[in-house]
């Protein structure tokens, strides 16, 4: 029986969460996976729909972070140039990045299409971890199919664990996946989201931190060491708080401190990525104005926002961890749970 | 009759250029072509292999530099990452990245079995230029078989002008296309070699220079203006000089002064990137030492190479235009070749 | 009898100019100098004021880009990560940076307390050319007395040439000094100014290029040349327009299109920076509001500004040279003026 | 009785330390203090003298990562751009950042010419803490006296605590100030050795973590909470392994990791910033010879020097607050040791 971090009465940080305690608090963002599960690949797609309408027409502000490049994510030059998304954001695994981000195109072209606006140029945002040991990544499994189910599937209340692009990753040697979390900040009269989601695929086992408890030890006595940080961590943070592409930069530059208090080093081969969005300022295809009116958070009440997310990517790693559950794939390898590993004895 | 920009008498700089004057007189380098000639697509690929053996076993040294990051280039956080290349540089249009990537992902998977090359992970490198106006680039019609042709056909003596990635880009409201050229510098007792290699598709019909010369005034009365500066440009530089990827990122930037002195402002809707590598230093995948002697350029020493790159950029998007044939394309819309415009009176 | 450049007919681009056609067309902007003029020293310090009213507690937009950061300008990192200019600008010579900025301190720190404004830290901004061929720059002789003079003396219709930190730079081996440009763009219903005021003192003389004509030929014959592309250039960028830091950061990039127009390579000992400053949004430090209203130019339109930076700067290179009289310093060493070599011909 | 960290038995991660577990354990590398401690004044200068010979004239490999930039550290730029360190770093308070650069001007322009080094250009590194709370900051009372003295009594088994420029730093709301510790690591048959320098000054007291202990709610019913992460920590990374400048910028990161671990959530209001050089490789500033042989660390063996900075930077913080003193300062405020506060009890 998996269960969420906080219900084994692990708390993570002060600050409160939102719901669901999900990506998803953010209002208007969804997620939806496509999951393959069969003996040669453990492996799928996750997409994140940063809102409902058309992210073409109405770009999001964004920011990339990259803390270690050793990654094939498509779609940060033009993140860093303009600080807009103007798709959704999918991961998937290292290899697959091409077709996915095809997938995207295809989606993005067919919907704007549809809704009637002009489409030639799309920056396709896909992220990826390497699922190699249990899947058959050299087999490009995820196609336009798969990515049009996720999106279709997309919802509020997803599932984390060992699903979509989770399905095949290994973090500390455990089964990794997809893990999610979310925090309130209060900011001046308003209460905004800032929520986090990862796909897992990092570290060393004997490098596990627990909530400020090393875990090395104890787990090096039942599973088989990770004895390199490689693999990967994707961290895609949404929120609804008004904020300008530097800004937002900042903040997701600070998921890197829930990751380093789980114990990562950002490995050498792990590509270490954030992707952030907020609604709360959307920016027009189409706009005829010369000067347009954009809110922005009084930078002097930033700390809250940069606890917020350091605190709910310590959380979600969590999560993708004791969500998943027991994996056993490509030529026999196993990925013991977190679950089975540890907590089921709590 | 097609000319080179040379041959009309115009000499770009002072620096003495390569044997065939293209990024092939760097040894071992080759290009191919796959060219799309139907009455909806102008647009193909075109593939530099930076080296003869396996790049992936013996990674290059590499850098890039995103002087304007409105574009959809793959690759980039992992050159920036490890200045290393690992993979054949393929150019196409926008909207064919993901399909190009994955073609290249297929060519090394394949290549580095058949060549005893463990690969789980590879970060190809794509570019691209938005040749929507030519082409009906909603569909993507390049695919696995047409990158693997090109790559096939790759030779030292390449085609330049409206093939390949050039066949429906649009150069200053002309027809743009592959242009290519190269320059010798003197290192000590040692000559080493820059070549550069652009794909054209930017610039405002007025604000077109040849060679110090303003020619908009000119060209506004025989041609439809392009009014935007947009579409992109990429420069790809390769070398034998020995450099560290530092050094390789300074050496690339230069490549904006040739593109400044073409008329360009590095207008917002054109993704100005290069990409450069150097065979001067390889890197094993496998490599067992702690610690291994590479070859530097004394940086005193870099101002030679900065002027060939500026220099060879110029000229070679000149040879782009010069090479490149009037093109009818998608939509019925006509590019004119600089040549019908005026070098033909010359 | 020194004259602008413009006064020659020689007329760069095609936008039209401010009133003054110097970055002082920008509403609020001031500048002033102090000059050194002994027989070992041939320095001194320019001051440019980017507001009447204290920039520390209104904060003003700002943005830096280092083209080439052999150099030794202060306050870049704030300026990156906060985007926001919080002193006036200073210019000097490469050794006295530490010594101005000290004065800067000292200037905002009595300014802050008798305008009633607690103050504890600042980043004060100092560019810096190396004139160490005409001057004694061991012999820091730029301090406190210096820097509040040439803040007192600030005014709109300022000095050029080999004035303030202008002394004792060279330009392409001729006397190089403080140039500025201005020029006017409509956006929507708006003009806004866009003012350049540089700092020049760098160049081979075989690539100096007036408005599109290579000089290195002729200018060979009448002057002792410089060999190497070295000693920086400072571009400071003004602006009333309102923009992002990060549009701000896209605009001032562009100097370097102008810079290459006149002959550069960004040589290797050459400090090319540019340093950005926008008036038209201001940060109150003690700003009480969670979230703030600004303004922001419609990214789409900004295509103009890029054009109107290139050619200011490479105007306000000009305007540098033209405006400076032939200047003999330390040990003898003597540099002409180009208005010497070649423009009292015309 | 003031001990190190190490001595109450906690010991942060798994590599073996140096000798003196300090910086100073990379051959050649001394550190110096000059500590002014006055009722209005308690602030300093701590001078890291990267090798015993020129190193203007030897330069150093050198590398800045600015995990925050709302700092005022100069000489960033230029170790940017070419990646080399040529003056010792000098540590200090915020406004004295420009007379201290002045000092490091003033003793690299006197030893070169006593050593017959020609020098018209240096960029000096200065890094730099806030501690206003402690010390009257709107006088700048570090000369070149001071800073001469502070490199003279340069050695290897220096102080630690609140000396130097650590003499006035607040730390999680403790008494912060300068720490140190390092870590061997082995890579083929060599061993290296990486040492970490940190001027502590950042952090909200609520958010202290002592090895992975929360310490917040024990320490706010004992002292004053200091509610604001602001104020900056310097972290100064030295190694003798041979490393390229990428390299060593992807290694000086890591700090990152130790300064989360210490429960900083890198403030808004405080400029973290990480300084690295290596002795491995150096470069003649007369070099001659057109290429260069320099050694680089096989990179597939870099974990370990990831490891070893995090754990180290992890470690100096903690010693700079287990070997400071409880101190009073200006406008009678008071800062409390940790030993006050906790250690002692053990």
């Amino acid at each position: 029986m998996k269960k969420r971090i906080r219900e084994y009465g692990i708390l993570i940080g002060t600050h409160e969460t939102g719901a669901l305690n999900k990506i998803t608090d953010v209002p208007g963002v969804t997620v939806g996976h496509y999951t393959v599960d069969t003996d040669e690949h453990k492996t799928g797609v996750t997409v994140i729909m940063p809102c409902e309408d058309n992210m073409f027409a109405n770009k999001l502000t964004a920011a990339a972070f990259v803390h270690n490049g050793y990654g094939k994510t498509a779609g940060i030059p033009q993140i860093e140039e303009l600080g807009t998304l103007e798709t959704p954001i999918a991961l998937t695994n290292t290899l697959n990045v091409g077709r996915v981000q095809d997938a995207l195109v295809e989606y993005m072209v067919t919907r704007c299409e549809r809704e009637g606006v002009k489409v030639t140029s799309i920056n396709t945002v896909v992220g990826e971890c390497n699922d190699a040991s249990l899947n058959k990544i050299t087999e490009r499994v995820i196609g336009t199919k798969e990515v049009f189910e996720a999106i279709e599937s997309a919802k509020t209340d997803f599932e984390e664990g060992d699903v979509g692009a989770g399905k095949g990753t290994t973090c500390f040697g455990m089964k990794g996946g997809i893990g999610s979390a979310s925090r309130l900040v209060k900011i001046g009269d308003e209460t905004y989201t800032i929520g986090v989601l990862v796909q897992s695929n990092f570290g060393k086992t004997k490098n596990f931190v627990l909530n400020g408890k090393p875990m090395g030890t104890f787990l090096l006595e039942r599973m088989e060491e990770a004895k390199k940080d490689e693999g990967s961590i994707m961290m895609v943070i949404g929120t609804d708080l008004p904020v300008s592409d530097r800004q937002l930069k900042r903040i997701i530059k600070r998921a890197g401190v829930g990751l380093s208090r789980c114990g990562s080093y950002m490995g050498h081969g792990s590509g270490d990525i954030m992707l952030g969005f907020s609604t709360g300022n959307r920016y027009g295809y189409q706009e005829e104005a010369g000067v347009v009116a954009v809110k922005q958070l009084n930078e002097n009440m930033i700390d809250e926002v940069f606890e917020a997310v350091g605190e709910a990517t310590e959380e979600a790693v969590l999560n993708s961890l004791s969500m998943a559950e027991t994996v056993r794939g490509y030529e026999g390898n196993v990925r013991y749970s977190l679950t089975d590993l540890y907590l089921k004895e709590l």
